[in-house]
């Protein structure tokens, strides 16, 4: 039995290209005690995945060169040497990037998709939707009548983040997106104004779609975003430092924000965060959340990619914007 | 009888020169029933002021064009209309740069001088003392055992900052200033390590002093100060944004910092502040900056500038940094 795995042939310099990802086929080991085999159904592919191709100490270790990608994927299991999983259960676990895996057990966890699809456990459910909430709950947290504006908001954690802050009483929240396809997406979501961060300064955009300033600025994109979000917070203004997708193929550091010092005056907050050491928050996320979906108030949309073998295309146009909501692959 | 005052001739437009300035002597109002004419003796001039003189809407109002500027002194009652104040009260108060003022009493308050000399209330008991403290208590709390960074570590603020941190538990304490003399006077105050910004990248220079990393930065500078100190903070590192003298005089924004994309990964937290939000620290910061003075534990110095018509000088002086600790003008 044979595993095709997409390996990191080389690290990108600046934007990845498909030269740095290899398609190989592997042997799949005989099952230890404790572990299952999984095969793949879908794959997630996220943009902090670009920070681990650098060879560079970070809040995770970097991929390695010649061995297999990981990332959030669901499968279903297939043979199991763990009392704790039968053959047939849906899990999900972190050794995406191929179609069929070994892991122990413990590594995985059983999904109920009774009442949601399991794709929900990649967005609303899963990364995204934690990291959505943990940024409007913990990092810059929003009080009811509040204006937000979140960027890349009709990405996974954008779109949730706008909805998420509708549904706990924020009084506008504004998007930012990157075409005028996805600002009609994004006002579709519910957010009370968006515009295309192309139609020229995304600081006069954000003055138009938010005349009286902003209290929150949830920012998945950083650069320019960020130094016009903070021109425009109010005093004691929040900002959520989530991603900074502008930031990860430059090959030279972008001069930006170069207003910060505004922040004293201001008395801004601005906190970096990385979802994984929020994990005590996640049984509060996931009864709002499970509420939310069951009830409609929630809308989340997938782009999907079809086959293991188009899994960089599929992240490459993550990373130039060609989707909507969550970006999946399906094996 | 006639008041002489410094009055805001017209706004700085980059470095402030002598010509923004101009002494004007006025009549001295008569006493309205609960005010007081107080005779000033000490002037402070400190870095926010030039913030002041610019035209823009920020935490406090712009001093305006033909009036006097304002800001801490003490002085001593020589009239009072008030039963709350005797002549021979020495007083601190926010009308400086001026010899005399009339001003109500409650805006006033009486100084016990029994155990420190006046000016310890424009000094350690007074607005840098308070600002030191609540940057390190409650901005960017520092933990015993932790690596501080400060800059502006010559100055008011940045000197105390340093001993509050070493009282209060510090590890290292790491200090940069302006020249081989200030540097030799930071280490005098107990830092650790200090460096001259002069000597090359304040990058390297923080690398070679704190080869570890810092956990905490209190921030007086801005630009490549705060990039620097972006780079060498651990995880979970706090910043307290409290001046950006770099950026003050600037014309045009200064394109730092550029890696604040590492607060993500890094999970750090940057945090603007303006003391006059913590007025309810301070109760506990004079019980604890009291005792420290009576133990002889902080150290704190005065640059003195003699005469009301040199207190613009005084104040080009504290921006070029020609001061060792508090800078003060003698009326």
């Amino acid at each position: 039995m044979k595993a095709r795995e997409i390996h990191l042939a080389s690290r990108p310099a600046g934007w990845p290209v498909p030269e740095n990802f290899r398609l190989v086929e592997v042997p799949v080991p005989p099952l230890e005690p404790g572990q299952v085999l999984v095969r793949n159904q879908v794959l997630s592919v996220d943009p902090y995945m670009r920070g681990r191709m650098d060879d560079v100490k970070s809040y995770m270790p970097p991929f390695q060169i010649d061995a297999p990608l990981e990332g959030a994927a669901i499968g279903e299991v297939i043979a199991s040497e763990s009392p704790d999983r039968a053959v047939g259960d849906v899990v999900v676990h972190n050794l995406g990037w191929r179609d069929l895996t070994v892991l122990p057990a413990a590594r995985t966890r059983v999904l109920d998709t009774t009442a949601v699809p399991a794709t929900a456990y990649l967005g609303p459910l899963g990364g995204p939707g934690l990291t959505a909430y943990v940024g409007l709950v913990e990092i810059a947290p929003m009080k009811p009548g509040e204006t937000v504006f979140v960027s890349g908001a009709a990405g996974a954690v954008g779109s949730l983040a706008g909805q998420i802050a509708k549904l706990r009483g924020a009084a506008r929240v504004v998007g930012s997106a990157g075409s005028a396809a996805k600002v009609e997406y994004v006002r579709g979501l519910g957010f009370d104004a968006a515009f295309d961060y192309h139609d020229g300064p995304v600081r006069a955009r954000l003055r138009e779609a938010a005349p009286e300033g902003i209290d929150v600025y949830f920012d998945n994109v950083g650069g320019e975003h960020l130094e016009a979000a903070i021109s425009a917070l109010h005093v004691h203004g929040r900002v959520a430092l989530c991603g900074a997708i502008a930031h990860y193929n430059a090959t030279e550091p972008i001069p930006a924000p170069r207003n910060l010092s505004l922040a004293i005056g201001k008395q801004l907050t601005l906190r970096g965060f990385i979802v994984t050491s929020y994990g005590h928050l996640a049984p509060a996320f996931y009864a709002e959340m499970t509420r939310w979906l069951r009830e409609g108030r929630i809308r989340y949309d997938e782009t999907i990619v079809d086959g293991l073998e188009n899994t960089p295309d599929a992240f490459l146009g993550l990373l130039r914007g060609t989707n909507l909501g969550k970006m999946l692959v399906r094996v």
